[in-house]
């Protein structure tokens, strides 16, 4: 429609097609997001006004959050429309610009969705520093990924030299930067995590004291015993991605005045209703639980990155990632992060050449 | 025993009775606590040690903590050994002293448990000072009870200035104290009661603008109905000294970023596990939930005290009183506290001449 007013890819000094792919929100799931909840479709290439920037998307994060926002929810949750775009962040290249902060060339990172190419106002986008680690990094340990762990852990969990911290999903993208930053802190660390090979990607790469498989646990009983030999001396803080079965297996193990980041509920999407039995233990043990997404603390960012970005230079970062290639990729993806299929951060590869 | 030891009523000044009733924990409650988990029993009066006082028990505060400590525990959570005295806060007078802070004629408050006398180090007596109130109220509203309800509200929920803060069991010692704190503060307060009555005093005297009758709703869906009610625009802090289903009903009416002191589990006591389900609101909304006992902040005390007994000299700080009659009147106060019966802070009045 507006595709005739766009400058050429000449005019612009950089290359990009004039229709793309992306997915949106073809449905509500019932139940645990299915692919025709997501559909995949072509749209022209929009023309830029006065102040925006055209970034190629190279990579699309998948996170846990994206599923929430698939459900109808009250107003404020944010709940993704039906036809709407589906919500993620990209790290792509600036291809075309009409923005003074932003130069052709430059490598970005922003919520620009599950797209190959976006228009943006400059809004949210932040430069990536492709000298100092892959792009694909900005999106992970180095961006939304490593800063929610540093939020929950640094701000929330607040673990002293010597106290104990356990991290659940610590194999996840999430989880294994919680780890690394406790370590880091001198603390003694314990993770949750499915099945042997990623328990032993927890202790032998990000360097957990001990790691209890889930998988290996017929009943939260049961989980809880495991977590009780790991740590009898208790848990002073508690990073959780999980909820539901797993909180309650920690929350009797919690130490007096522990604190527990809530960072996902993973055990909950698309379930039914998953019950706490153990949240007596929060005013038993006079325990402070606190919810939160990253979102919130943008003004902490820099900070958080400054941290990790150290700990990256010494090699002290460690992260997996599985990388779907191709955009009509991501719902099998986004499904497949909901089973455990990945093994760290998940991310779908845009373009072919790189 | 040591009884011979002890110097006469005439040598301290004051009279004392030799022997004196207290009450000791029978055995552990199988639900509910029954009046046979109660042993009403006479003791000889032991002689004072250097550094000790005798303080004769005016009044015992009648608290729902102490049903907690009844059952079996975990060892840190300080359950109440069988045969052992039942815990509790007294407010008496020495009679008695070879301690050099503590005169005989003075009025002190402190943890000496369900008995018409006690012994004590000193360590935990505060003074009461009679001229300002009554010396039940260093109990109640300008002691435990009070300190407790000032440390939720001041601490945890940090109400602002026109925010919205919901109180469970609004019309009880705690409650009603940290209803008065959030209007003192300038909020909008919502108590929660049970009955018409409870709710008529929480509004009338105070001075909620609004209270839900519990007893009024038949589902926690009913309840949380009500609620939306009161406060289309949501709860900013809430109060909590009741856990379970109201809590649950409360949990998907807080705004973003809301904070909830958990006090207390009155409806959890002697009853089967009680399940959370909207424990994922505290993600979704980013809530903060923190557990706590009023012991933990001691430090904190004279800065309490002082604001509510400012609050007390403008008549700007209303508690009602149930006084039982007699140390074998306690068992029946604890066991109708769990039931509602009391109005207001519980007390048992151990002596007949004031």
């Amino acid at each position: 429609m507006q595709h005739s007013q766009a400058p050429t890819p000449a005019q612009a000094g950089a290359s990009w097609p004039a229709t793309y792919t992306r997915v949106v929100l073809a449905s509500r799931p019932a139940g645990l997001p299915q692919p025709d909840n997501f559909r995949v479709e072509q749209s022209a290439a929009p023309a830029l006004d006065a102040g925006q920037v055209r970034v190629r998307n190279h990579y699309l994060s998948i996170d846990p959050y994206m599923v929430g926002r698939m459900y109808e929810s009250r107003s404020y949750a944010a709940s993704t429309g039906i036809g709407e775009i589906m919500p993620g962040e990209t790290a792509g290249q600036v291809v075309e610009s009409r923005h003074p902060g932003f130069a052709v060339g430059e490598y970005v990172v922003g919520p620009l969705g599950w797209q190959e190419q976006a228009v943006s106002d400059g809004q949210g986008l932040r430069r990536a520093d492709t000298s100092r680690a892959p792009l694909q990094a900005y999106l992970g340990a180095l961006g939304m990924t490593g800063v929610t762990a540093w939020y929950g852990m640094t701000q929330i969990c607040r673990p002293e030299h010597g106290s104990t911290v356990v991290v659940s999903a610590a194999a996840g993208a999430v989880g294994g930067v919680a780890v690394q930053l406790a370590k880091a802190r001198g603390c003694r660390v314990v993770g949750i995590a499915g099945g042997a090979a990623k328990c032993a990607y927890v202790t032998q790469v990000l360097g957990a004291d001990a790691c209890v498989d889930y998988k290996q646990e017929q009943s939260g009983q049961a989980l809880g015993d495991a977590l009780a030999r790991c740590a009898p001396e208790g848990f002073d803080a508690c990073f959780d991605n999980v909820n539901g079965w797993v909180l309650d297996a920690i929350l009797p193990r919690m130490n007096l005045h522990g604190r527990i980041a809530l960072c996902g509920m993973i055990a909950r999407y698309g379930q039914a209703p998953n019950h706490l039995a153990a949240h007596g233990y929060l005013l038993i043990s006079r325990l402070r639980a606190q919810g939160f997404i990253v979102w919130d603390h943008v003004d902490l960012w820099s900070q958080a990155v400054d941290e990790l970005g150290a700990l990256f230079d010494e090699g002290r970062l460690r992260y997996q990632e599985t990388i779907a290639q191709g955009i009509e990729a991501a719902p099998g993806a986004c499904i497949g992060l909901l089973s455990g299929r990945n093994t760290g951060k998940q991310l779908v590869r845009l373009i072919d050449d790189q």
